[in-house]
């Protein structure tokens, strides 16, 4: 099952993609969706609504506002040598706010206080239900299923300190979608896609999510020891090697660039970058 | 004004203090009210509703689920200097999640998982209304007001990755209230306020709020450049010297133990260290 959140006249809806259409469900988004309770899955299969021509459908935010947004960073070999750093024992986590998510075909935001912003392809997936101390063996029961993620990162502000969080949480900037692909779909299984990132159609990332350091059951059972997962909560997986920050010399977005980032199987998100204009 | 989020029997509500009670108002919360439009300062201050008893109140935390939880690392010289860091150019930001917040009076959670976890008293302040590209001159027509924080912190964990965030936002482990101080009560001014820890009566930390690097305004405009700050958006300004975890030998917080957190003029909170006993 796919579903996805969509603009409407009156807001966002929840919809299940059916063939060329989506059938719109009665919930304001996929993440009120699946807080509604474990049935959620039943629910969303049976429902029967208005439909909207997938061509012409707006995609939102798939999760406009999760309770959390948690990313990691340096779970890829490739990436953390480009970037110089060390392989790390345990998973590094990091957040976003609600305000840097973008729709999977939305404009990007290039802050107009740095040139420094720059592109992560990555795997992101969200809670299906609330989880806490879960063992690694039953963590994929936790998983409502798979997405697309673009963990947009502003360069300079994210080295100014020795904190990530500055860099990864500008306004507008991370697109997430188009669809939610259940987790069903992958036999519950951890799935081993390939992953792929491409600025005006050059090819500047291309990895496979079997190459993580820490995969999907290793996260949800680590973070899951730390706080509770709530249903809607999205997790960004890590980028591979290829960031525009990692070549010599280094490349970052411009103006009227187009950032594509595909997972096998999950769609792709596709952003026209837009500098910001108004700074005060 | 002196606002609260108060437990009752349907849930919570936010409530205005007067006296030796609380009148409760129809928002469920401190959040709900500043999040209802930029009337809610008169709002609050003439509503009329039900009494609670102060002494018999029960605080919920004081925004209980803010958009945004924004901490500053690294913002008073003497907690730099014990642990060990470089004076920052910009403000170190990291996150919490609001899974971590519990009320002024609740039992902190201390983790199985780990033996290291310490307190850091803070100055915290809430956002009242959207603030985007603010400069600092007009930064803190933006705040609601102030209250207490002790942003507490397993060690271990802060230190296992690159990252703070993992050892910053564990479950039920950090107070924040009783009340919200409203802004024009300091006469709409950076508060210059004495901010105690204890540990057992001990004093453990002691310093003023003068002495943070980067002030109220400053934190205000920065963040505002990065992304919009939302009315609830709760910010905790950082700690000064005396964490546990700075001293010869560490010390963490026990079973048991009662942290209390004062801020001149804002109140406190105090809390009872409780071992987590559920791991699975």
């Amino acid at each position: 099952m796919r579903l996805a959140t969509l603009r409407t006249d009156d807001g966002t809806r929840a919809a299940r993609r059916d063939g060329d259409s989506y059938i719109l469900l009665t919930h304001t988004d996929v993440g009120a969706l699946l807080s509604s309770g474990d049935d959620w899955h039943n629910a969303a299969r049976a429902a029967e609504g208005d439909r909207v021509d997938a061509a012409k459908a707006v995609h939102a935010p798939l999760v406009p506002h999760p309770n959390k947004i948690i990313c990691l960073g340096l779970n890829y070999a490739t990436h953390i040598n480009e970037m110089g750093r060390d392989t790390p024992r345990y998973p590094t986590l990091f957040a976003k706010y609600d305000g840097s998510l973008i729709g999977a075909y939305d404009p990007i935001t290039l802050p107009a206080v740095s040139d420094s912003t720059d592109w992560e392809a990555e795997l992101g997936f969200v809670i299906g239900r609330p989880a806490r101390h879960v063992p690694k063996e039953k963590a994929l029961d936790f998983v409502a299923g798979y997405t697309v993620v673009n963990d947009v990162t502003v360069r300079e502000y994210q080295r100014r300190t020795r904190e990530f969080l500055a860099g990864k949480t500008f306004e507008a900037t991370t697109p997430v979608g188009p669809e939610l692909v259940t987790a069903d779909e992958f036999g519950d299984q951890e799935p081993d896609l390939e992953i792929r990132c491409e600025v005006d159609g050059e090819v500047m990332q291309r990895s496979r999510t079997s190459d993580l350091l820490f995969g999907i059951a290793d996260i949800v059972a680590y973070v899951s020891d730390i706080i509770t997962l709530l249903a809607g909560d999205i997790i960004c997986t890590g980028t591979p090697g290829g960031v525009g920050d990692g070549r010599d010399p280094k490349v970052y977005l411009k103006e009227g660039q187009t950032l594509r980032t595909v997972v096998e199987g999950l769609g792709e998100t596709r952003n026209v970058c837009v500098r910001e204009t108004t700074t005060a």
